[in-house]
């Protein structure tokens, strides 16, 4: 039975080397090498089980969490697995836990905010894992609007002590991970008030909890949020609650890199930048871009391959049934999601350059890309995270009905998922950074001053305006320069269509408030240039292996194809294209999915997930999907007997009712 | 506490008559009357308290589901409810449950399909529950292609009896709802094999279970397919996997209204036409319309009312913030939903009067107007229910972080949803054929064969083809007239554009294949222009009370040029309306939504859902939000002690292992 595959004949049709596009996919072949060695280390741990994690509940589910969580830092341990390494095995365990925010928040908060004393003092705890933190910025009343948290940290000259305090119920902190049940220390988020005057938010170390007993100390109110969206999925994740009635910390616990209270409460800002908040910022946004072609390739893999196991309809003569992915209705709605994943794990890449290129300049005082590539990083988080959220309950739809059991993987990829859209920056507000961004760019643009980076070809304002696209035929369409400038002009047509509108108002906040359902679109043209732009720099690299870059310029080509079709409006509204170009696009990105389908299968496997990571019956790496899909059935708690509990009080007198009707 | 009304304020905004506007909704007093009677009902019952669904395991889910069945039925005898009553009251309990299947499949299949003498036998039984029966279509294998099940169902002319028998692992029943663990029969579809002959897919009545202990007869195999999509939702379902081994049946088992199987075993058909499978399901089709308004309505009350309470940036002068309803983000995103709860509201009862008018044809032999009316239920379902089930996360997002949690009502009631997708026919198939039935009304129009119903205008081809639309000022843009022109002409012109590229093709089935993308957005067209239209039908009938009509209006032109704008480049590339047209309607819109604001909260009040009914902190009618999640919060079971179970096991030893490390 191992030895099966059913996918073996789909295999056999791949025209590249699937090896090479792994290490394609991965970035580098020593990233391929780790995280495959990472995830056969999970997948190959029974205590990293996860398929029975939806029957579980709350409390059993917490538990299970803690457990793997403490099993995965022993393990880190033993094999002295790097920093990269134990952040790879601990993302393969595929479960939100505390550590998520010790890690990813609590840690990098002290680092980029602390002092170098700081650092010293707690640093070295947390890396060891000797206290536990979180990082507890939001509150009941306020996410989105950092600045209005209510939380105060109040300075008592007396005793040279921050006074922690919950002034309201909406300033109660809501939705920390890792705070409702586990963290002994967070770095809570509030206004800093000396002498009576407010200072606005700042970053206090405070500890919650016992070291000797986990309680609670004086003052601290704590707990879990409760059960959030789905099964399984974030709640194993202990979002907290948290209120202080006057807790005192010493001054030294306020996270002073940027600005200090000094001993007698004067409030001093440092020389160092503010800005470098923003680097942060990049840094988290780039990890979440990310993640986004990860969790979209998942959702991809079990699509594609369930969609070459499935048939149905057209049996000619009793013949096998057509594989649905043979229908040109599931190509058009898989195969552009497919390219979305390779087109995201690209800028995904660029990103983390970008973030070192933004670190370097920032050690050196050029502060000068910064708010360009803060934009750029906002609403390319913004858009992918969106688009990965749409596309993970696709491809569900594309599973048909099997899709909707929880055995199929995608329905708790979805609730896990969902959250990335709000955290780090709403969506929603995030495009309007761009946008706002972008309107200062355009502004800008007679006086001189040179847009940078992503919004450099708006420097090609008169050229952008003017030019007319030349696709004659359908294969024109697959020039990269002429899809490129085709995507230049329409975003940069949108932007300067926003200007003008808002130039008509008075009163220019009026005006962006009025007109930002338009700047939202504008910056997704804008978002959506710098993903095809940058796929197109990265065909432009040198890229071994056998058909490998062939591949991967047909999904470039469906990627930019399938957006110019999806927004047609856009290209043909500002006259970037003709109706008729639109059509030849449209007739092009046909062929193109003929073009991928004989290497779906091969695709998907560059991904190179374990059958343990996928979770999902339906995606399995041998496509043997119905004998599992029955198999697991008989697992459900319902099916250990065979008369189910209630029949004796609730079933049977109804069906037995003429009975006691009879006795009435 | 009861008098607190935090949207006080909102309602006395409103500038209609917000009774008359309830009656509209219901679509009568009467239905008004009965429907808010039957909500307060189960709203006042504590066996039906649905608040900590969530949190139930799945057999206490389950059980909890029975109890809940079980004292609905006691209820709607004691008080002797009329068929509508005791519908509506199971549809307040808001639980899937096996009755859902009884009721609504199990009994109208044997009416449909039953001869008068089947009826006379099982339809007393099943109305008095003393059997309990579900609906066994689908299988592993087969769910679309219904004529490609595999289940077979012989005669034996020596016992006069059908032999059931699932022949291969995929021929296994998956999916039927009540089938798992409650149904004690069901109507199973079957290909029907008489002397050696296969004649297809019929149904066949077989019991499944004893009546007296509820144990699977001989040669049954029979459970619960599992875990569905999120917590608590379906879960409560019991959808079902069956297994048949050589079960024998008599011959009068058969639902025989169509096809017969003689005593001799020979097969024939009835002269009741075949058609009449189609009235049945333009029948369930229709009520999954009104269904879809319903779901549609209560996500946007709950994102509507949280969007009046939530207050995020924008303070001035130590002010309140701006309540998010204010954004033109928010609007732009929300408002359109509203929009199109009432729109589908209004087809949804329409299309009730085009099933009594299809019977009415039926009953005299006129089978004229059903292909059309299929077609056009058929894409409705399609398009509604899409629609629906992505509004319901559009709202979820629109909540911000707090949609996420369960006590949002809003995951449980996307993950409830999503189903209707997928079941009485896959969305994606039905626009299909919906695109195939278009496709061969516009091959007759030349042959003076006239289209009916909703594609009449199809008969104005010429002027179809020619008009051009005369919008000049945003404000053109309200007039009926020249909406529904703009909305038949774009459909219409995409149909043709299709018919056109078909032609191109020398086999019409490969072209039908390959355009299959084409034709769905043809399709999609199609079935908004008929909501559009039935819309502003509705307008033109006489509607009483206070600036009733009024709001009606500004909806509808809401729900139409929202889609105009969302469809831009269909508009355009037909050249039904040009670039400075599309921009006058955005401009429109945004005009139409600062008159949608003040009336926002009373418009999701007409909706008339109970507290109960809604299921939602978020969503509450006196929108006392922050203070309930709050109390909320402290039930999850995770709260039941301060120190988390796992804490000595798992996380002290973490704390505490510099202790171990010296150890070593």
């Amino acid at each position: 039975m191992e030895a099966l595959d059913y996918h073996a004949e789909e295999r056999r049709k791949a025209e590249f080397d699937l090896e090479e596009m792994k290490i394609v996919w991965a970035g580098s072949r020593q990233n391929y090498e780790i995280s495959d060695r990472m995830a056969r280390l999970v997948a190959s741990d029974p205590v990293f089980r996860k398929d029975n994690r939806t029957l579980l509940s709350r409390k059993d589910l917490f538990k299970d969490t803690l457990r793997k969580a403490a099993h995965a830092w022993k393990r880190i341990i033993e094999l002295r697995l790097s920093e990269e390494e134990a952040h790879m095995l601990r993302s393969y365990v595929d479960q939100p836990a505390f550590t998520d925010l010790h890690w990813g928040m609590f840690i990098p908060a002290i680092k980029g905010q602390g002092t170098e004393e700081q650092h010293e003092k707690w640093l070295p705890m947390a890396y060891k894992m000797q206290i536990i933190g979180c990082y507890a910025q939001t509150e009941l009343g306020h996410g989105s609007n950092v600045q209005g948290l209510e939380t105060t940290a109040t300075f008592d000259p007396q005793t040279d002590e921050f006074v922690i305090h919950s002034p309201t119920l909406t300033s109660s902190k809501w939705w920390p991970g890792g705070l409702g049940k586990v963290s002994t220390h967070a770095v809570v988020y509030a206004r800093l008030i000396t002498g009576g005057q407010d200072h606005g938010v700042h970053g206090f170390i405070v500890q919650l909890r016992s070291l000797d007993d986990h309680s609670p100390l004086p003052g601290i109110t704590v707990g879990d949020i409760g059960m959030k969206f789905g099964s399984g999925a974030y709640n194993s994740m202990d979002n907290g609650l948290l209120r202080f009635d006057h807790v005192r910390i010493p001054r030294n616990q306020m996270l002073m890199r940027v600005s200090q209270v000094t001993r007698e409460g004067k409030f001093v800002q440092s020389d160092v930048p503010r800005q470098l908040v923003y680097g942060t910022m990049v840094y988290v946004r780039q990890t979440i871009v990310s993640d986004a072609s990860c969790a979209l390739a998942r959702a991809v893999c079990i699509a594609t391959r369930y969609s070459a196991v499935r048939r149905q309809f057209g049996s000619q003569n009793g013949g096998p049934e057509t594989q649905v992915i043979d229908y040109k209705t599931q190509q058009s709605r898989l195969f552009p999601l497919l390219a979305s994943a390779y087109a995201f794990r690209f800028v995904g890449e660029w990103l983390k350059w970008l973030y070192a290129d933004v670190t370097r300049r920032l050690q050196a005082n050029d502060f000068s890309t910064l708010p360009e590539a803060h934009a750029c990083t906002a609403g390319l988080k913004s858009m992918t995270t969106s688009v990965t959220a749409d596309a993970i309950e696709e491809c569900r739809k594309l599973c048909g009905g099997h899709g909707y059991l929880s055995n199929s993987g995608l329905p708790e990829l979805f609730a896990v998922y969902i959250p990335t859209c709000t955290y780090e920056g709403d969506n929603v507000v995030l495009l309007l950074q761009v946008a706002r961004f972008l309107m200062k760019t355009v502004s800008q643009l007679g006086s001189g001053k040179k847009p940078v980076g992503t919004t450099a070809y708006m420097g090609r304002a008169e050229h952008l305006m003017q030019c007319r696209c030349e696709v004659e035929r359908a294969e024109d369409w697959l020039k990269p320069s002429v899809i490129l400038e085709a995507f230049e002009a329409r975003a940069f047509r949108m932007s300067i269509a926003c200007a003008k509108n808002l130039s008509k108002f008075s009163n220019p906040e009026d005006g962006f408030s009025e007109l930002s359902p338009d700047l939202l679109e504008a910056a997704i043209a804008h978002c959506q240039l710098i993903v095809v732009s940058k796929y197109i720099e990265k065909l432009q690299q040198d890229i071994p292996g056998k058909g490998v870059k062939r591949q991967l310029e047909i999904l470039c080509n469906v990627y930019a194809l399938h957006l110019l079709h999806k927004h047609l409006g856009d290209f043909v509204t500002t006259r970037c294209i003709t109706p008729k170009q639109g059509a030849l696009a449209n007739e092009q990105l046909r062929l193109l999915y003929s073009q991928v389908r004989p290497n779906a299968i091969t695709l998907v496997d560059a991904f190179n997930y374990t059958d343990h990571y996928l979770g999902s019956v339906l995606g399995c790496y041998n496509g043997n999907v119905y004998q599992r899909l029955y198999e697991e059935a008989w697992k459900d708690p319902l099916n250990e007997t065979v008369v189910p509990d209630g029949y004796l009080e609730y079933v049977r007198p109804i069906l037995k009712q003429h009975i006691r009707t009879a006795r009435l």
